[in-house]
């Protein structure tokens, strides 16, 4: 089958890469729409060491399983989370699964992902889509699902000024989400063009340029994915308020001077994948607006220029077609 | 007067350094016990950029107010908390004056410190001692303030694993302060003389390089000061689980990678200084032992030779005497 592979140096479109074998309980999955994320481009710095299939952002068809009590599931359109876990281990029995000891992740650690004519999932980490969502949008719900954990992390009290720092596809998404909390939102970017959506959603909106570091937000959510962009929220964030960090990079050789944590007693909390029913409500509700943010549609034929397109300062969301 | 004094570059023992002005609402104490700490060491090596008189730990005589309404305190043995404070800014209407916006910190920012034989606070940063605490006592209640501040800023849930990782001073007294919670606390440490005092105190106490980084403790305090032991705190921690930043360092030049935060989605919390009260109700108690954190008594007049000496691997607190 087709494949877009990195090998651990090269990113590389496959034609006759091997099909994927369906485990116990798992589902064999043909993607309709995949979605590039910035972990992608990461991994292909290096990040997580991983080498297999990328992607990790889908929806599509079940095509089989392998119990044939979940017979129903074929034919069903789908989306997944991508953590693949054991279920026995400290971390599955204390209720936190995505923090599975034994997870293997799609497209991430030790799973080949979605960026493929199929591939497979446990039938678990399954979702299906209602009617009322198309495509376009459900392509969406994985990285909305992670915008939407910073809701279920924070605790929101007394409606205080949230600084969503960074314009890419994820700042946009948590810029959505967290302007439905009681919380006075704004978004700070340096894409004028990206910003520019944030005005048509009625969210405040700045360039970076224009703010200054004055430590006056009470939460900073930390979407930039650069050493930079973090020294930035901990000179924005008052004393004693709480950065979230949304981005993970490859690793970075960059010096960075955590005193300010310490000096300002700064609660940093470390955000990673959220709940797809969360997600699933905001785009049923249409809360939030994900079809603004498609930049481009390619093939996955396409697949090595799209992550070139994707990594592009203009682009958001690049999506990708079978 | 003498004075030990870090000019921004050398350190050096003068003996006719001005003598302290009394500004309104302040008082001239003479120090009869002063402790070196970390930060001390750190502001030698460029921390916080300061110059001026060295030392926030103290415990001493009030000689003269320039308040006659409070002439009492004349003569009165007294601690002092080192944030300077103007009352008026959103933080110090926000309860937490320790974070000023227009602060001084004795010794560390904008005003001189304790290392003298002479120095002025302002009257409202003064706590008398209760006669049952000696100096040798008293002098460790800012020092222990900060590892009281640990408990107020954690929640502890569900009789938690706590790691206290550094077998320095601040490390020791965090063990102390934090074996007190209903935790279970180990001290981990590279310096097994150190790390005897926890066997004394009923702690337990392992070797850093007989423990291994399992991410397993729901909560790690970082009493290192050193990049490598962040990096170490956030591979014992668990996922979700909390790391307190405790000590600050001079700008590192080394690359650290904060990914793990995110995909660990760990909770950092800096701390700083923490409450007096609390700490002079622990020795008041005898809740914790600090008399054997002493290594070195040394005269103001051997200043220089007293923050190399507090600067050696085998040295725990060295006390400066007038």
């Amino acid at each position: 089958m087709r494949a877009l592979v990195f090998d651990g140096t090269l990113l590389r479109q496959e034609s006759n890469y091997a099909d994927p074998i369906l485990g116990p309980d798992e589902a064999l999955i043909r993607p309709t729409r995949m979605g590039v994320c910035s972990t992608d481009l990461e991994i292909c710095r290096g990040y997580m060491g991983y080498g297999g299939v990328l992607g990790h952002e889908f929806v599509g068809v079940v095509e089989r399983v392998s119990d044939s009590r979940r017979k129903a599931l074929e034919g069903q359109r789908v989306v997944g989370t991508i953590n693949c876990v054991c279920g026995t281990c400290d971390m599955c029995r204390a209720g936190l699964p995505e923090h599975c000891r034994n997870r293997s992740v799609m497209g991430i650690s030790g799973r080949d992902g979605c960026f493929s004519d199929a591939f497979t999932l446990p039938v678990r980490n399954l979702i299906a889509v209602p009617k009322g969502i198309d495509d376009d949008h459900a392509v969406f719900v994985e990285p909305l699902a992670a915008a939407c954990q910073i809701a279920r992390q924070l605790k929101i009290e007394g409606r205080p000024y949230i600084t969503i720092l960074g314009d890419g596809r994820l700042g946009l998404l948590c810029a959505q989400v967290t302007s439905r909390l009681n919380a006075t939102v704004r978004c700070v970017g340096k894409h004028p063009e990206k910003l520019e959506l944030c005005a048509k959603w009625g969210i405040k909106h700045r360039l970076f340029g224009d703010v200054g570091l004055r430590q006056d937000q009470d939460i900073v959510v930390d979407c930039t994915g650069s050493t930079s962009g973090f020294e930035a929220a901990m000179r924005m964030v008052r004393p004693r308020g709480t950065i979230v960090m949304k981005t993970t990079v490859a690793q970075s050789h960059d010096a960075i001077d955590l005193s300010p944590l310490v000096v300002h007693e700064i609660n940093v909390i470390g955000s990673r994948c959220g709940p797809f029913p969360d997600a699933l409500d905001a785009l049923a509700s249409e809360q939030v607006d994900v079809l603004s943010l498609i930049s481009r549609r390619m093939k996955l034929a396409d697949g090595v220029e799209a992550i070139k397109t994707a990594g592009r300062g203009d682009t958001l969301k690049v999506l990708l077609e079978p």
